[in-house]
């Protein structure tokens, strides 16, 4: 056995093998979030949970939606919710860490 | 007197003095409307009338929303959500077309 680094991400707790895909995710959640809040503050009424998947939504597919802005609105038919299959893998076998 | 041009968007019937901007207007409600649709299909359970502002929220803000996905998450703080005022006047001074 031997030892490996992980990454973990402060926001959710979510480890990772790679620092490139911990940052990723990490900017990915703070986009989520000030997505939320900026829909929040703007449009009353939406339960807190809604929101955070909203923004999740938004955050998770954002280049989809950056073509959408350019004039391919279409584009949004092709949104992706599910947390990616092997994101749940990689915490499903961290359990235990340090 | 003379006659002047009009055009009108087809989505809502707003009226502008100026082709470029009922064009912009048309696509801004397009993108809003595929926006509401794709957030719908991915978090069910929001009325119909805050799918509708969140669509729009998100279109007219769409620069500020593209910042943001670049990096600048703050950017959102600086959202507008109100009708520009200059389009409501166009608005309430049309009220007389054809």
């Amino acid at each position: 056995m031997a030892v490996k680094a992980l990454w973990q991400c402060d926001r959710d707790g979510k480890m990772f093998t790679s620092k490139k895909e911990a940052d990723a995710h990490d900017q990915m959640l703070e986009l989520a979030e000030a997505i939320s809040t900026a829909i929040e503050e703007n449009v009353p009424g939406i339960e807190s949970d809604k929101l955070d998947d909203i923004g999740r939504l938004i955050a998770r597919n954002k280049d989809l939606f950056a073509k959408a802005f350019k004039g391919k609105a279409s584009e949004l038919a092709n949104l992706d919710f599910a947390e990616p299959v092997d994101d749940n893998d990689k915490v499903a076998k961290l359990t235990k860490v340090g």
